[in-house]
């Protein structure tokens, strides 16, 4: 039986499996060692995902069966400014932390030894909110902004610190990178596909600093290379 | 609980999470509405898919539990010419409709009620084939040919109108555009981003046409346009 790795977010979650998307290129890169299960769900924040968590995961694994890994990617939509256009999505900072430590409680009391992986909101490009249609206020000013995406940022890795637990900072990771503004998000907020791979490299590495990797986990049925063409069938009788 | 959406081929099937992979966007079609399962097999063909069919599937589903669909893609490697380079992978016409019998009947035993949807082997450019390391044949013919693949899709065709099951004709499809060669095929026989198009709106579109389609099957869970931005937790206590 594959073990499962799972997908727990919100839009940048759910759209993960569009071209090049980083939910698809790990359901690619695990294609013959886990299935990778989306449970992105667009516009949520802590407050709302804390709520549906046991159903987000109904009927996900068997009994007794528990995921190999869990990514936990919310914030985005907390961080929104609590007085603009995107206001009812805003969680404040202090409940956000809590809500996720109630995630993660939720998570490690279900499933003990499941790898979780917190990911950070990620940085805001201003100038990309403002000319999208969801991101405008009438204020003028953008629903979203970067240096509150930072300050979730940092909360989250707090919450990652005192659990022990990975966590990979998307904000500051892309914005080491020049030009990070239009290559990596295209409307502000959502990622590219140059974003997406990003996100993408970050996952597979914490994963493999937790010993989950390609290399190591068991191939699903003989890879074609270890198939003897001259005794085909004697691969399958194992 | 999500429904399942289950892929079960060869190596088209295994690299549908590429970029533009049809697999990848089936999940992301279906992505708040089924999961999708990806299993492939690279270099599969029927006699080796039957022999791990019950094993490909362990665990895929809990007891009790079937899929809403599955698709079934093999024939490429059947239709190898059989003394060229990958005549390892050829299956007799005959066997590989036998084959494709037994098949389906384990999983229509398996699984009644789900909606299953065999798919023919796509053509076969021979240019491209002869232009790829993996198809070169001392002959200087290549290894596979798009006559030979041509019947294996009649075949395939056939024991879908016996077995009454719907059946995507990508063989001829892809063939109905010009250029289809080199637009839809990247090595002769893998799918372009644009191939791979082709064939999601050949699935989604026999998904709906037995009645699976993002319009009927639920929605898992509060959608944002459904969430009052004046008390959002109400859509949460339904």
């Amino acid at each position: 039986m594959r073990p499962k790795v799972i997908l727990f977010g919100d839009s940048i979650t759910e759209e993960s499996f569009t071209n090049g998307g980083w939910g698809a290129a790990l359901a690619d890169h695990f294609s013959r060692t886990a299935d990778v299960v989306l449970r992105g769900y667009s516009g949520y924040n802590t407050r709302w995902a804390l709520k549906v968590a046991a159903r987000a995961f109904d009927g996900v694994c068997e009994d007794g069966e528990w995921p190999l890994a869990l990514t936990v990617f919310f914030g985005a939509n907390d961080a929104s400014i609590h007085d603009r256009s995107s206001g009812f999505q805003h969680v404040p900072l202090d409940e956000y932390q809590s809500n996720l430590r109630s995630i993660l409680s939720f998570l490690k009391e279900r499933w003990p030894t499941t790898v979780i992986v917190l990911i950070t909101p990620p940085p805001i490009d201003e100038d990309g909110r403002l000319r999208n249609p969801f991101g405008d206020d009438p204020s003028g000013l953008p629903e979203r902004t970067n240096d509150s995406a930072g300050a979730y940022a940092k909360a989250c890795i707090a919450v990652a610190a005192e659990s022990n637990i990975p966590v990979i900072d998307i904000w500051s990771k892309m914005q080491q990178f020049s030009g990070w503004e239009k290559s990596f998000l295209r409307d502000g907020l959502h990622f590219t596909a140059p974003g997406n791979k990003i996100l993408f490299e970050e996952v597979v590495k914490k994963l493999e600093e937790r010993g989950i990797s390609v290399d190591t986990l068991p191939v699903d049925l003989p890879l074609i290379s270890e198939i003897d063409p001259k005794d085909p069938l004697k691969a399958f009788d194992k």
